[in-house]
């Protein structure tokens, strides 16, 4: 038995969504229903006049005096502690600077840095590739740890009283699988272990409570359901409780507990502002402070309720009329983050052919469909248009057309 | 005898200049005479647009796609090919991503790992703190490196047979001082050492040669005279002949052959590209790409010869009008970079209330007054306007009114 057996089911329920009006925050493109927010999130409105204001007078007029006077030095520590709801973290435990990537690598290094006993950096297969890549080549300039690479599934097998740090990513980027990051987080711990976790794609897409879980270091993303625009800085988490402990490797000018004393000697600025390392990319972080501005507005709880409904729509939607896709991510919401995923041997070609259809989401190698359900600003009116748009494409098998199989450089 | 006896003969001088039309390129706020363009470079009036155009219309519209059809995926390194030619590059060599400071300790991990006998990392003494921080903290990391510093000026001198690394600022943030790059680069090959230059305050202001010196590698700086926006990504070059041999210690998707197979494995791509990490902040990276298309329009053995006018027009001024300020920039135009500093002991005092005339340069502890002089949007007039308000703070004694001595949080 279907629960929306038709458009208007659907379209009932945007009116009775109290997030509905949040969609006017968004200048999403006419004629594109947007299933990609996992990967990049949309432009805020709010932003066209925020980053003009950025460009036109902060930079502009302001010139240098913008450092103090438009608070730019302030800037990573300031929406890192806007930022700090979202995960469950204090306002003195995050700062926004640098990429996910750089921000993977202070953490392995300084987390490894706590614990100097012969050992093991454990992390899963499959894992987002920039954290296998950035593990590796830390574990490579650290002579006491070995990487382990546990099979996914089998994570909390592997932790073992040699396992030093654990390294994982909350929501997989792939399959929406969702780990148990309390249980593993106690895990971890259980043998003296640290933890990281990467939660690119689980803030604003699921809840997470760090500090709840104990947790000791995490690093995030920007640009997904924060909507900070392309390449937005990174964020990066340490618990209070370790940060006087932790020593970034990348132990620039902006880390440094005086940067405008210009002394030869680096002494750590106190607290989490010492993850800085040179001069942030201000526009960009700017653009991410709008986003995260906007998203505050909207209730959590609320937003993650309406992405357990729209998943359950489009799953038995598709399980009804696209029979040839199958299911990658768990029905269980506590189980997923906030995208769906199918797998399919043309998924590449028939994602080419619903773009072309102006339902855009996207390919993950080598067979995986995924679909962004942000409940900001993406309704059931549209989800169930998503999957109609999907059932044409199978229905016809458009996607066979050779057009739909010219590969792109970013799939 | 002075070159300019009056404001008049400064004018006429712009009235002769080819580069005076540049000046409209610039959106300079009225009333502000910018003598900080060595620390962050004024808005091109281009960047306006072209910021509306990345947020409304390439993020806005075009969404993810815009990594394909926007050429956001291409931009490192396509921006790269178009700043090499004002280092003496091939355009194969440059990568554009991350901030200096992280590409400093890319440059120095990857420059020692061509050589692990025992040996130094060797720099010198009140480099820019961002240099000698991030080597401190890569040597750490290096258990065959320990780190020399040498005094200031005996560089030549200090280069031994167990020098394996040279790291150098080619001008000196605060002094100006520019090093021999050609001698000193030289002398480091002749021990079999790998030298990396730090060219942050000669890109756009002195002719800079890497391949006409051999350099082996280098990094610089966006925001300066390239104009590209507060923390305005940095660059990283490596000489073709070593690129296949150097692996960076950021090994981010990003530096991945092939990063949208999504592999667990990381390949390095070929070439320079191996030194991206992460997602680059792309709203700040396309504002250098405005900032260095608006610069390459203009010819730069013409900037350079005129920031040397420029120079000496300040130079002789200040000699005539401030005696108490001791000049601290060589007079010699190929021993220094495109600014000019003094020493006095109430310099922030000085600076600030010269800022509030509406004269913006900068204050460098622990007594330096620093003024860019900036060939595109600087006029001789400006230069003389600039010094007549710097006799007058100094004349009145105004600097000591309470007010500005109150220190920022940047100075």
């Amino acid at each position: 038995m279907m629960p929306f057996a038709s458009l208007a089911d659907a379209e009932a329920l945007d009116r009775a969504d109290p997030l509905a009006p949040f969609r006017d925050h968004f200048a999403l493109p006419a004629g594109v229903i947007y299933l990609d927010g996992n990967s990049l999130g949309p432009l805020p409105v709010a932003t066209l006049a925020a980053q003009a204001d950025a460009v036109a007078n902060q930079w502009g007029s302001g010139l240098i005096r913008s450092w103090n006077d438009a608070g730019w030095i302030d800037a990573p520590l300031r929406i890192g502690a806007k930022l700090a709801p979202l995960i469950g973290a204090g306002a003195d435990e995050v700062v926004v600077t640098d990429s996910t990537s750089v921000n993977l690598f202070k953490a392995v290094v300084a987390a490894a840095g706590l614990d100097t006993r012969p050992g093991a950096l454990l992390t899963e297969a499959g894992n987002f590739p920039t954290d296998l890549y950035i593990a590796r080549g830390a574990v490579a300039a650290l002579p006491h740890l070995r990487l382990d690479v546990a099979a996914p599934g089998e994570i909390l097998n592997a932790i073992g009283n040699d396992t030093r740090v654990v390294l994982l990513t909350h929501v997989h980027y792939k399959s929406g699988h969702r780990h148990d990051m309390a249980a593993i987080t106690r895990a971890a711990h259980a043998v003296g272990a640290v933890i990281i976790w990467d939660v690119s794609h689980s803030v604003g897409a699921v809840a997470v409570d760090l500090n709840g879980c104990d947790v000791d270091l995490a690093v995030g993303c920007g640009y997904k359901y924060l909507n900070g625009g392309p390449g937005a800085p990174s964020f990066l988490f340490a618990a209070r409780r370790l940060q006087s402990r932790l020593h970034s490797p990348l132990a620039g000018w902006f880390g440094h507990a005086d940067p405008f004393a210009f002394t030869d000697d680096f002494v750590a600025a106190p607290g989490i502002a010492r993850f800085q390392c040179g001069t942030p990319p201000m526009l960009s972080l700017l653009a991410l402070e709008t986003g995260i501005d906007v998203f505050l507005q909207a209730d959590a709880a609320a937003l993650f309720a309406k992405s357990a409904a729209l998943f359950d729509l489009f799953a038995d939607l598709v399980a009804a009329r696209c029979p040839t896709l199958k299911l990658v991510t768990a029905r269980d919401p506590a189980a997923r983050g906030s995208h769906i995923s199918f797998a399919h041997p043309a998924g590449y070609a028939i994602v080419q052919a619903l773009i072309a259809r102006g339902v855009i989401g996207d390919f993950r190698a080598p067979d995986v469909l995924r679909f962004g359900l942000t409940p900001l600003y993406l309704g059931f009116a549209d989800t169930w248009r998503a999957v109609d748009q999907l059932a044409a494409v199978l229905g016809t098998e458009e996607w066979r057309e050779a057009r739909f199989s010219l590969r792109s450089k970013v799939t």
